[in-house]
């Protein structure tokens, strides 16, 4: 009867979540519903043997169709909820293929708001059968208060103008482009779907507030000297409802360099007509001069635009003036070329002065 | 059975604590460990019907010392346990008399880490009574996000340079300076202390931290034009481990003017050598940029400063000297006097520019 309840999982590689996995996609018939899916097939193919949809479902991943049993007999170990409706509840009419997959020996992961322990039925199977219920929105217990000390090896915050353009995106590409030029670097994951991507993270907008800084800390440990963690952002610095938790997640990070991410379409927060989008330029002033407090070595090492609603021609061009305008490397991580070559040599680059 | 585990509070009028208070000091020799209800008898000495202290306890309140049942006849509704341990723990010396509390018909309320909750003995008590067990560390449920949108009525927030160095006070001494001039105002409780003291409150180190400026904006909720909120602060918007909390707070108060709190004898964050203590200027400046996010009317009203440990002339030389230096009114509110009466005034007095 052990492991039954929500497994807390600590952000070190000894207890990363459970892998491979078979990727369950409910009912979903519009794609903007599977982003899960999707970025988790996108980001760590070798993690997603096959997908599993009920009958009505209208996508589809490019991935085997496998039921629980045969996935389990592919080596399976996880079913992940790869769907993520408005309110983020577990329909009912999922709860027949997830007892299926409790009963044929995988462990749940969700990244819903609802926790999967708190439904009698997967409670009871998956208690029979031996089985974990992983809601990854549970951050790890026991985080300590943040100490503001100086940890060993280097870090890459992502940081926004906004929520929802383009962070974890870009932490992603710059840490696979890290990868691809020798240099040793871990993504670090702060939300849910970034958390099942990477097998490990602390849910950031879950932590309660006095540990929030404490969890950032925990996240990326002390490293070797030229290990890089890229640290997946959360919210902006002067979002009126999250700021909180990008500061915090800023002074715990202690990071060497970031990446300001921006989205150059949107004028506005979203979903938050009132609040104009800041200028990137002040992104970057505040976040050296917030920042500095825990890493008086930080510094920007370029801007991340999503430039996914231009075209290639349009993009190349704004990214090219932005970067003369803002003196500093502009490029779209997804698009990459040269200008994502420029950025991240700016990132690892040795500071000026140091 | 009903109204058995923590209550929980709503920052309304409607659901104040239950009160007035029996102020249980349990077995403590030290005042400094008696802080909650040494501050419950200075701010809010209408609630406070007497003391109970275990017989080995060696401080007096100057209260009259009353059994439980004795406080009841009076009038008491709840016992308030006054001490502040370190570790935030509930001594199983302390039980009896808690139980003894709860037979003879008074709530418990408690601001200690420990859940009264989960102490069987208080729990069994408590249902066997039909009495409360309330523990104001429990944030009150379904906070929503914030939204950023601006609310009526007029806010003050008091900053810090620091932890630990006034903040609270000096939005008690405000908000009665605010009430002796006329000014209807309300004190906003942010911590266990205040919350004890004011009746009602939300804690902020508590909450989630997705949720924390809206936890902040729910604390000071739309009101007259002429209303102020005086909202008591936490942390510092440079401190490594509780910025993000601070921020919240700032932008979800979205005070008008705020108050930095500082004391002239500290150098380095307590407990922290390794960061010095910014200086004032740094935390009127980047609590205006910050802050003006969510209402661009924001502004310095003064400084308080904490002169606990100067003879009144040196204080009184050193307050005006600092007012001198930062062009703003500087004063100890403890001391009140003529310079804590032109801060108050500057505090009330109508923006410059609007």
């Amino acid at each position: 009867m052990a492991n039954v309840t929500a497994v807390t999982r600590e952000p070190s590689s000894e207890q990363e979540l459970p892998h491979p996995y078979l990727l369950f996609l409910g009912d979903t018939v519009h794609p903007g519903f599977a982003k899960t899916a999707f970025g988790l097939k996108q980001w760590a193919p070798e993690l997603c043997l096959g997908q599993f949809a009920l009958p009505s479902a209208q996508i589809d991943l490019g991935l085997p169709n496998l039921r629980p049993a045969e996935a389990r007999a592919k080596g399976a170990r996880a079913l992940v909820i790869g769907v993520a409706n408005s309110g983020g509840f577990i329909a009912a009419s999922w709860i027949p293929a997830l007892v299926e997959a409790l009963q044929d020996g995988l462990d749940i992961i969700s990244g819903m708001h609802a926790r999967l322990g708190d439904i009698a039925e997967l409670r009871y199977t998956a208690e029979r059968h031996g089985r974990q219920l992983i809601d990854i929105r549970t951050p790890p217990p026991r985080i300590p208060i943040a100490t503001g000390l100086k940890r060993s090896g280097k870090r890459l915050l992502t940081v926004g103008t906004d929520c929802a353009l383009g962070k974890k995106y870009a932490a992603l590409s710059i840490a696979r482009a890290f990868a691809e030029r020798g240099v040793d670097a871990d993504f670090r994951a702060t939300g849910q779907t970034g958390i099942m991507i990477a097998g490990s993270g602390i849910p950031m907008d879950a932590v309660v507030s006095d540990f929030a800084a404490g969890a950032a800390e925990l996240l990326s440990p002390d490293a070797a000297p030229d290990h890089w963690d890229v640290v997946e952002g959360q919210g902006s610095i002067l979002h009126p409802a999250y700021a909180g938790v990008s500061l915090a997640l800023l002074h715990g990070s202690q990071p060497d360099v970031f990446v300001v991410c921006h989205d150059p379409g949107r004028t506005h927060l979203l979903g938050d007509e009132q609040f104009a989008l800041p200028p990137v330029e002040e992104i970057i002033d505040l976040t050296v001069r917030l920042g500095s407090r825990t890493n008086p070595a930080i510094r920007c090492g370029g801007i991340a635009l999503n430039t996914s609603k231009l075209e290639a021609q349009e993009a190349e061009a704004l990214c090219a003036a932005e970067s003369r305008r803002l003196g500093l490397p502009v490029a779209d991580p997804i698009r990459g070329g040269p200008a994502f070559d420029a950025l991240i040599e700016n990132c690892l680059a040795a500071p000026a002065s140091s």
